[in-house]
């Protein structure tokens, strides 16, 4: 990755303080409580966006003046080499990095003396206790750093871009591998083992999140991670799952039913949200804000549940009574990017929406070029939140007692793409069949 | 599982120590960082040991006069069951976990102060100071219960050694399968994805430790994980990997030639190390030492290496010398359970072994019926223990310096297999083909 347009971006935000300094601390190898069961290393996603340094226990400062982006190496010895691999010289390390001047991790202090900032601009207390710990004499701010990231994060470049698509492509392939394998009678752990596999053998070894692999009533569990129960025949099997190309997430949603055919209430269902899907992505703009969108999803649940005969009455009003909320109770979408859910939904100041539903959406901040958003409408049929509806007097009225009672155990459906805003409207990074007809076609075949 | 037999165990250990309980902190979900990225969810071992809980922020107090379990569960709301599945009433959690009482979270002080114990036993400083900040007055031991649940864990029960069984049967499907599909010009991640697919669609879904997918000198790393390099015709492969069945874990190696046929070298090499698994093997009973297998694996080493033409001079002059962890630097085996690396290896007061090589071993017990320990000697060829023992006069004299040398490519050799220690011997759990005929068969057709 060219981190050095990151730092860039990043230091045309402190242009005002020229005597500071940026300092970053990176990860270190995570271990399962007492034991010395290793997570596989990942890098803490600020720390790789201005440092491409993809191994634990590294530092670097960025000198706010000069520009200069000092890197700070752990020192290794013999012992090392014999566990974990050869141990690089100095100038294999800058050639891999980079930096304009390295360093070893003992060397932080001294470096900092010699830089003599006016102030260590730190991501958090922790990183701003590591300074403090160094030499109490530091002013430290850890206030100011974390929005400026965020704020480089919320646009990509076009490397960035680039990345994205190659884990959107092999996403495509993985999700589509799944739809052509399912079958009523696997274990929901077999779709994982299969959907795994096809990204794992193109390279891609970090799941961006826990997938989801979900069968019948299963589906309706919005972070249902267990992937243990059998697949029934007459199934809807929901599959949320994405992996990581160099850090950047892919994210993708798709519904089938488990034997290839879906049901007509299935259909009709699945029909709802798929117009709520390509209707929000229509209006995936720059300029407009997801809580648009996230409403007008909204409406078009509304109208097409009101079809089938699930909610009654005026689809006003019933906006007004947060029904939608009760079929689709999160957010429409997310910022993607180094996290799944990306830094920079709400820009500071902006608060969350305190409405059912909508208090979940994870991006207030206007839609501009670069930016890489989720579009993931759903319905779902949660007893939990259905049950005490049917018995509030407020919401009761617009609900059809009689088939939602029948729905209990049908699950949910969510559809989910990932789109790049571009100049002129949106590029949409998802490539897995998604009209009713084409996965019925897929999954004959 | 039957927990209560663990928890039965446990208590026959405090005996004296009637007024007095035991209390015990479940694990609670893991994050990335500062993000909202979850790591799948495992119970600390001790935890899953004595109460079968599997999901997060349970805590279990154990009243040890009187035996009984008290297990103490996370309140849920609705908001819960939206996002993580159905919240089970008291009575269903009661038949999941069967405690003697069930409460909620908030009740732990009201039942401690209700047992008035007079030492509460915690499993190490952080749970103590869990109970400390509920109420200073308790008295605390944080050295005790480690120990004594240490020692429960040693020895398997019937239950335990069928779980450890399952986890062994499919890590030899999952390690064939690697075999069969194995050829040069695949990438280590492939073998990867392969070996990950295996595991999982048994329904086997937690690693019991980061694999090693490890072709030609990458072999020669001792904890090789970055598995993304091209595969070479005439390298080695080898593949260190295993998935726990409901927390048990396999730990199982194997290195086979990538393009099915072993030259000479590597067929002599591959020898050596396989005598000496076969001879441990055989040595492996009840009464033995670990210490004593892994100096005995050294010999056959350097008597194999000697025969090569790798080492020369008196063999028992090379084990004053220590020259067998120039090529065997690492422990021979170790315990194996809910942990990879299992606990128990050292008694107390029994320190690590002051010598290159076996200070890395990590069983110091003698063996009994019930353990069950890894046994996987390797022959290495790393350049950063070789080059400095060439220049060492100690150690220069033992070495062939011109064959040596040829073979700082080479790569390395580790052969590993699981057993359970038997009354009269041990039983093998590892059955995945290990001879050189049997591995070139397997990969010709």
């Amino acid at each position: 990755m060219s981190t050095h347009l990151h730092r860039e971006k990043l230091l045309s935000l402190f242009e005002e303080n020229q005597d500071g300094v940026i300092f970053l601390k990176g990860a270190e190898t995570m271990y399962r409580y007492g034991t010395d069961f290793e997570f596989p290393f990942r890098q803490e996603s600020n720390f790789w966006y201005l440092t491409g340094v993809n191994e634990p226990e590294y530092h670097a400062v960025i000198d706010i003046g000069s520009g200069n982006f000092h890197l700070f190496a752990p020192k290794r010895d013999a012992k090392f080499a014999v566990w974990h691999g050869k141990v690089r010289r100095k100038d294999e390390i800058e050639e891999d990095y980079r930096p304009d001047s390295l360093h070893y991790n003992n060397e932080i202090l001294t470096v900092l003396n010699k830089l003599k900032p006016s102030v260590v601009y730190c991501l958090d207390d922790e990183q701003a206790e590591f300074i403090e710990d160094l030499n109490r004499e530091f002013k430290v701010d850890a206030d100011t750093l974390q929005d400026a990231i965020t704020y480089c994060r919320c646009i990509k470049t076009d490397e960035e871009l680039e990345l994205m698509r190659k884990a959107a492509s092999v996403n495509n392939k993985a999700h589509l591998e799944v739809m052509k394998a399912l079958k009523p009678g696997m274990y929901e752990y077999e779709t994982k083992a299969i959907y795994d596999y096809h990204q794992k053998r193109h390279g891609l070894l970090h799941p961006a999140y826990n997938g989801i692999h979900a069968g019948g009533s299963n589906s309706a569990i919005l972070h249902y991670v267990e992937n243990r129960d059998l697949i029934g025949d007459g199934d809807l099997y929901l599959i949320d799952a994405g992996y990581e190309c160099e850090g950047y997430a892919s994210d993708v949603t798709r519904t089938y039913p488990a034997n290839g055919r879906f049901t007509g209430d299935q259909a009709a269902i699945y029909q709802v949200v798929l117009n709520a899907l390509n209707k929000s992505i229509e209006n995936t703009k720059p300029g407009v804000k997801m809580e648009e969108l996230h409403l007008g999803a909204c409406r078009i649940i509304l109208h097409g549940l009101k079809e089938i005969g699930i909610v009654k009455g005026d689809v006003e009003e019933m906006m007004e009574k947060n029904i939608f909320a009760l079929f689709f109770p999160h957010g429409l979408g997310h910022f993607l990017g180094l996290d799944t859910h990306d830094v920079g939904g709400y820009p500071k100041g902006v608060e969350r929406i305190d409405r059912p539903g909508i208090q979940f959406l994870r991006v207030r901040r206007e839609l501009m070029p670069g930016m890489v958003v989720t579009i993931e409408p759903g319905v779902y049929f949660i007893p939990a939140l259905l049950k005490p509806a049917l018995e509030n007097e407020e919401q009761a009225p617009f609900l059809n007692r009689e088939k939602i009672e029948t729905l209990y155990d049908f699950g949910g459906v969510r559809i989910e793409d990932n789109l790049i805003v571009t100049d002129d409207g949106n590029e949409n990074l998802t490539e897995v069949p998604k009209e009713i007809k084409e996965i019925e076609a897929v999954m004959k075949s």
